[in-house]
């Protein structure tokens, strides 16, 4: 069976990082015989610097074959592109900082092309997981891969490991024709974002966006809405975009999450997004800098802009 | 600063495992002074057998003090419930069945009042997680819990730990009026429920139902629409309801997945659901058995129900 055409876009858009083109081909996963005849010399395999992609001159992701990576490497089947096998390898090291403190991963996502960008995503989120996944978190062993890269098994204890995705809310906050927006410390000069933070054991995502926006903020927020998801692949969050509604003005800053946090008019926020777009620049300064549009927060203000208007 | 009202309910109704009345002060669980002043003869312990909560003769959870709880044990940090520190001990094991295969588990939480059992579900993710996760899975050293047990960490490689909660699609199909249901091979004898799968890295909410809905039954999804969350305690999953709907009507099932997966008329959803609920038994027998009401897929057919009225 062929994969299924993607469901319509999300309602914000287009979103970075989703839309792979590769279909999972979960059938062949599970099934070692399948997996190992597709392991020849027609198996294409996501070329990767570390967990940096490789770029070609024609701003494309590049590929080589099995012929190319260390035999020795763990190696994970991402699925199938036009009918071809698609692997990557396992580098050394995974990586868990923010993308922003990466500057050459950050640039390379701003190259790519909306498929090459979710192609590498997803696989990044896979390969980082196994190099920082090597053992057993249950009794210390080291544990191999199974059904293709999909799983992590310990031969001692028997327990089976998956890949992680941790699920985030990321929220705008708006009162009276305004957004609440924030800067952590880390984020580079006057740039704003939406407040985010993870879902915790225990609560709705509903719950989570009050919990964070009251602690961060110390707003309380009503008519919470589910807008879009992003799959952020440093190092492997669901982003779960919401939209909510406050009667409250006064920020109580959490000093250890948040630098500062303030409220951003229609105007400025429809300046920064031109200006995050590339559409525009007209020259005059911008009240903050809006996150580029691999960004779902610069997605939810697009959105939010739209339905506004 | 008090914990804010919760937000408006989940437009399904009462969400179990949702409403939790602790507030998490996060503010007392970063700061070790704060949380030490805390672990006084003041503070409540929530009474567990392992992973089972402990259930008085008033149907009510079980709390101790620190004098109940094993001095070797680690505790976590629930939050505030009325101004006390609550907490609870991590039992030797974990554990990572489904819950309708641990019956006495299932039975406890069909008694609990909805507060309780959203205060139970939430410890119970947090002690499981710990009781699993003992080693570092970047270098297989011990590891020690930090921040009143939200986070574990590795002192031989540094790495950080934090609790997993599994992003999960659990999904509505409709298809004229009809919804498709499906039962795994492990389910009660005629139990049917909503189909559902964990989202991978790489792909949206509404990628990954369309997804799910393509392996398991072999359609194609359009409109899906995000529903409702629930945070589901066995062990600890994010179930993110949505409703889609489907042209097609032939069924391709994944044997290896379901044993089996079909349409059921609107009549033939409300009467089970009617019966699932216990507010019905007109000695006529339901063409399926319901999920009950603490199960999602049961708050997203009560939802369906009300919708197409």
């Amino acid at each position: 069976m062929s994969h299924p055409a993607h469901p319509e876009l999300a309602r914000t858009g287009p979103i970075a990082f989703a839309g792979s083109p590769i279909d999972r081909a979960d059938l062949i996963r599970v099934d070692p015989e399948a997996l190992a005849a597709r392991m020849d010399w027609r198996a294409k395999v996501l070329l990767l610097d570390g967990l940096l992609p490789q770029i070609g001159e024609d701003g494309m992701l590049q590929w080589g074959t099995l012929a190319d990576v260390d035999p020795e490497a763990e190696l994970v089947f991402l699925g199938l592109l036009e009918e071809k096998a698609c692997f990557a390898a396992v580098p050394d090291d995974g990586a868990t900082g923010p993308a922003y403190a990466m500057p050459r991963a950050w640039a390379a996502i701003q190259q790519l092309s909306p498929p090459d960008l979710a192609i590498y995503g997803g696989a990044r989120s896979l390969v980082d997981w196994h190099a920082r996944h090597r053992f057993c978190a249950r009794c210390g062993s080291a544990t191999k891969p199974a059904k293709g890269g999909w799983q992590r098994n310990c031969d001692n204890c028997q327990a089976q490991h998956f890949p992680r995705t941790d699920p985030v809310t990321i929220m705008l906050v708006e009162n009276e024709g305004r957004l609440l927006l924030g800067r952590q410390p880390r984020f580079p000069p006057r740039s704003f974002s939406a407040l985010a933070g993870f879902v915790e054991p225990g609560e709705t995502i509903e719950e989570a966006v009050a919990r964070e926006v009251w602690e961060e903020a110390g707003l309380r927020v009503r008519d919470v809405e589910y807008i879009a998801t992003q799959p952020w692949p440093f190092p492997s969050q669901l982003m779960i975009g919401c939209y909510s509604q406050t009667d409250e003005t006064e920020i109580t800053l959490d000093v250890e999450e948040l630098e500062e946090a303030r409220w951003f008019t229609r105007d400025e926020v429809e300046h920064a997004v031109s200006h995050a777009r590339g559409y525009e620049d007209d020259g005059v300064e911008t009240a903050f800098t809006a996150p580029p549009p691999t960004a779902i927060a610069y997605s939810l203000m697009h959105w939010w802009l739209e339905k506004t208007k």
